[in-house]
């Protein structure tokens, strides 16, 4: 009988798909040159600060040496930062590390997990990864007037079972760029009982700028079952490095030290987000960009007859009301490449990132 | 009654506890600067290749963009050294991540995995994650005359239980240096069940130049079940960036990539290991002064009476026959940082990794 893995692993990992890591970009990249235009990773085009890049410079001649297995400067930073204890600070190879972890430390097959119908790709990974149990809201209607597709956040405070181990919340959400108020969560987290852990991932934190939207984080005193994990993937532009971080109760953090991988940050994106955090004007730059160009590209989506769901992000959702696929092969053949949303459950809608203005111009002159 | 998380924890982290990073080594750089001799890491002190530092200051304009969650370039790299397909191979941040990645994806309470007692400490660790059963095998007497302290592989197949799914092999160990030959493991492979994953980690195999001391690649294509980690931390001096392989069946990878996160690898790292892989100039040039500079090491510590272990690794095993801890304190007072061995159940022992000369001299200056 031929060899075959797929019968040795273990229940949990049966049931996971393969990721589909979507168009060949290096592969693309070689064949068209400059002419393309990604608008599908959510990725920053004004790239880190200088301040960053020229520490990460610096930082590879300490390559042949292990990385700081506590990452005490990057965490001290934060923590003054925050203006938390550097005890409340984890550090991941990217918040995807971090949000797997969580569900791999607290959850296991005994346990149920419960996220949004169009909540964040890696929540449902992370709940089969553990052998948990799904519990998958239903989003808010397609007609919502604040939110479309977005959290349903009675209806996940009702879905809190017994078993319930972790909550995963996203705000702003990926893929839908939707939000919820800061009261809004202040209301949701007093239903759910302590031994639940919330988690509110704000990889998009700093590209909010909407009232009544500041960060889970004021809500953390009053609430030790709450974790809040951010990235410098987005903002911080640093996707290519993987670093992520979360801020919890310290008592969370002392568990996931348990089965954290000692090296998992390396050393040159530990030197790059050190120095990324410290530059605010840079921040500032890239804040005051994508507020400016998500509003022009917006305008400019809708005064061709788009239909655009509101972003806190640095992306929009773009609802076709059919499937979608012509629509992203259309443009993938003029060399733009946005992201089909199948996989989400969201065939009908497109992903398109806030590009450079010239990214943005080619998207919209592309256009069917 | 106070939050604690630690309740919460599921019963594998449970019952793990937090890896001990040993001393502060950024916080003694800065208090001791260049009067400090690292011997504590097996990092190799010749760096890196110039053309990974080349290649990796060049991926820095790229710190924007997400990694290739292919590591395709890579792969084929790695494909064409081995004379494998790319479909036999994953990469992993680290090979610290995939040894924990086999026993999450393969193991669950239901198993045992099987492992020496003095072997690689990331054994128990993943053994423990996944929540199997550990069966720790005795090691080779301290008094046995090529591998004390080594791997005992006929009391290894002979721990095989009929709920084994992993057996975890180093060779050379970390952190005895200890090493079986090829001929041993062909051996063993027969008498394992191919239901079984045999899993030899070689994160030292650059180092190696015993006779009848080759690679367990040898025996793939006969062995199925047979997976050989490796690492670009080691002679390619790249542990701050985090690189690691594996070698496997096509039908273990596809599993492994089922949960496998999308950029495990970074975007430098990946670039950095490419280009370090195709020097081999500079890897022959690691080789040599590695064999040589352990030869001298060797002899001027039995020269003054210490008792060396062999080693095929980048570093060396005293045994002190007493406990080394007084040893240990009296070195790092003098600025020598050793690695204690009580954490492995070695403490009558450390483990002095090769420096460069220089470091090396100061080392022997310093003995008591």
């Amino acid at each position: 009988m031929p060899f075959d893995a797929g019968t040795l692993a273990n229940p949990a990992t049966a049931a996971l798909r393969a990721y589909d890591p979507g168009h060949d970009l290096p592969a693309l990249r070689r064949r068209f040159g400059a002419a393309i235009a990604e608008l599908g990773s959510n990725e920053n085009p004004l790239g880190p600060s200088p301040r960053a890049l020229e520490a990460m410079r610096a930082a590879l001649a300490d390559s042949w040496r292990y990385p700081d297995p506590r990452g005490a400067a990057l965490k001290t930073a934060l923590a003054q930062r925050l203006d938390v204890g550097d005890d409340r600070i984890a550090l991941g190879n990217g918040s995807h590390e971090l949000l797997m972890l969580l569900a791999q430390c607290f959850a296991d097959p005994a346990h149920s997990i419960v996220f949004s119908q169009y909540g964040f790709a890696v929540f449902p990974i992370a709940t089969a990864a553990a052998g948990a149990q799904p519990v998958r809201v239903p989003a808010l209607p397609r007609g919502h007037a604040s939110a479309p597709f977005g959290h349903d956040l009675d209806a996940l405070a009702a879905a809190v079972r017994g078993d319930t181990r972790i909550v995963y919340l996203a705000n702003p959400n990926n893929p839908t760029g939707t939000w919820f108020e800061d009261e809004a969560l202040a209301r949701f987290l007093a239903r759910v009982p302590r031994d639940v852990l919330v988690v509110v991932d704000e990889a998009y934190h700093e590209y909010v700028d909407a009232p009544g939207l500041g960060s889970a984080l004021r809500f953390a005193d009053r609430h030790p079952n709450l974790v809040v994990t951010r990235t410098f993937s987005k903002a911080y532009a640093l996707a290519g490095l993987r670093v992520g971080y979360l801020v919890a109760h310290a008592s969370v953090v002392a568990v996931l030290e348990r089965l954290r991988e000692s090296f998992n940050v390396n050393h040159v994106a530990l030197a790059g987000a050190e120095a990324a955090l410290a530059d605010r004007d840079h921040l500032a730059s890239v804040r005051a960009f994508n507020g400016d160009e998500r509003a022009w590209l917006r305008e400019a989506l809708a005064a061709r007859g788009y239909a655009v769901l509101p972003s806190q992000t640095n992306f929009l959702l773009v609802d076709l009301a059919r499937d979608a696929s012509g629509f992203e092969r259309h443009l993938f053949e003029r060399g733009v490449i946005v992201r089909p949303m199948d996989g989400y459950g969201l065939g009908r809608t497109v992903r398109i990132s806030i590009g450079s203005r010239a990214e943005n111009q080619r998207l919209l002159d592309a256009l069917p």
